[in-house]
């Protein structure tokens, strides 16, 4: 049995991931390799729930919704990554740790520090085999989401700059372990930096 | 303006937390103080949801039941308890952070210092000025309790002896922050019990 890597997507809302995951992701069946696809928050039903609550429910305070998305996590490591890592398959999540402390620790002045600590703490410390930030301007993000609105998308363009600043770093600290891509190229270059550097890890041949 | 004052019950469930609250509010508001009677999980909107899923809703894991009462504690906090201490007025709550780290920490194996660093960063280390521990037999609270079961509630004896032990080691720990009492004594004589700290503590006269 193959073992199984864990990839994560992230980066601002408006990005292209959801793209990119899907593109990703046929090509490794097609490579032959079992691939599970999921999101955060809301990859299980818990996490559906919870997400709600944090989207559409009244408002909360900061601490609050910090734990809240770390339960998500928790839970869809326990319920869907976990077993499927165990199983030998490819996961593709839609967000994971890095979202929280990029949204809720460093843009909300709770402390990135601390905020890491608690996701890692909620995952079990299971740090994604790859994670893909893609980079994106603040305004191009608001442009492209157009008028569809929620809490976070909502927040000025300056939250959504403290976010992608934290990103960057996080990616430009630790280039073994992240792929930094330009939200600005199109769907298909960003695809292809991707299955290039699958190769160069040896999930792809 | 007198200062606020923070009072929290904790104990297994059938200990007659409830009844004490109730009694203890009467004389603090004779007295004349302004008094704030809570509970968790529970306090708010916020937490009555999150209650809802925790005893109700689909199984879930141990990290994410310990993360969202988390949650409910940092809404409970932000809404409710710090802003009636900074009233001066006498917050008395039916559970608080004790009990997340005696059923999540002690009792299932997550690790009771983790879960202890986790509520106290929940909470912004609001820590309360005077803890009653109504310390009661796992059989004896099962025996109050009837048959009405939620999750919780319907775990093995062995598990609530677990967590009355953590109760009690934290009390005994403690005592100038706890006050240890004894659940089989009669509803006044616990009553009586806890009025003469509070005149010892300088909150009665």
């Amino acid at each position: 049995m193959q073992d199984g890597y864990f990839i994560a997507f992230e980066g601002g809302d408006g990005a292209g991931k959801s793209t990119q995951v899907a593109l990703l992701a046929e090509v490794l069946r097609a490579a032959g390799r079992e691939v599970v696809i999921t999101r955060q928050p809301g990859g299980t039903e818990l996490g559906r729930q919870l997400r709600e609550l944090v989207l559409h429910g009244a408002a909360m305070a900061p601490r609050a919704e910090v734990l809240i998305f770390a339960a998500d996590k928790a839970q869809h490591v326990a319920e869907v990554i976990a077993p499927a890592l165990a199983l030998g398959q490819v996961v593709v999540t839609d967000r994971y740790t890095d979202s929280s402390v990029a949204y809720q620790g460093a843009a909300r002045d709770l402390g990135a520090e601390a905020v890491h600590e608690l996701q890692m703490w909620a995952v079990g410390h299971l740090v994604p085999d790859l994670t893909i930030v893609v980079d994106l301007p603040a305004a191009e993000g608001r442009r492209r989401r157009g008028d569809v609105h929620d809490r976070l998308e909502s927040e000025a363009d300056g939250f959504h700059d403290a976010v992608r600043a934290h990103f960057g770093a996080m990616a430009r600290g630790n280039p073994q372990r992240y792929l930094l891509v330009d939200g600005l190229a199109s769907p298909e270059q960003i695809h292809a930096t991707v299955l290039e550097r699958l190769q160069v890890e040896g999930v792809l041949s």
